[in-house]
């Protein structure tokens, strides 16, 4: 195993409970939404089926990333999700090494040294 | 299911075999090498272990993404791997989608009309 220092491509920081497509989709939504989305509202912004959208809320609430509240609209059942303080902070962590991503794609970055590699 | 056009926050454009962690490390580290890269710089570049790297490389490959050459350098095997045009052209669409979520998540780009939800 590589030492992780030495190791620029291991984006250590791609959190895979936030990178997986979804979720990303779902915790960009949350993230423009300072008052949380509902659950019809997230599932059509998302493009998700009922049954998809479930199963990943329910990861975003296990890993503290986001909050869920039950609760009724008049006398329909309305499900609100927002992120937690958390889920924002490591969402920003993350769209972070994502940036990171895009500037060593486009070799914008500090090239990496030691590699025996030619850089383009 | 949603109409994918009324789904912004679906992100089609993260093509799951480009997506993945591991492999997006890869493809990060050869789109900066043009000559490609061997076996053990990539491992050490992405943190792989040797059969993580194989089974990844392998995905890249049956995608048409990475082009695999083997040979020898003097009397020691060596692999290496490089960006097909093809797998070029699919990874900069994949960026150019990354871009779109961290400017989404970030609010910079231009406000999905249509929710219900209050943007921030």
């Amino acid at each position: 195993m590589s030492d992780r220092k030495e190791a620029p491509f291991a984006f250590e920081g791609l959190d895979r409970v936030l990178h997986e497509k979804a979720r990303l989709g779902i915790l960009t939504s949350l993230a423009d939404y300072h008052e949380g989305l509902g659950f019809g509202e997230l599932r059509d912004l998302c493009g998700l089926t009922d049954g998809n959208l479930s199963r990943h809320i329910q990861i975003l609430e296990e890993a503290g990333l986001i909050d869920v509240t039950k609760g009724f609209e008049g006398r329909r059942p309305h499900t609100n999700c927002k992120l937690t303080a958390e889920g924002r902070r490591r969402f920003d962590d993350y769209l972070a090494v994502l940036e990171q991503v895009l500037l060593l794609a486009r070799g914008d970055a500090v090239k990496v040294p030691g590699t025996n590699g030619k850089p383009a």
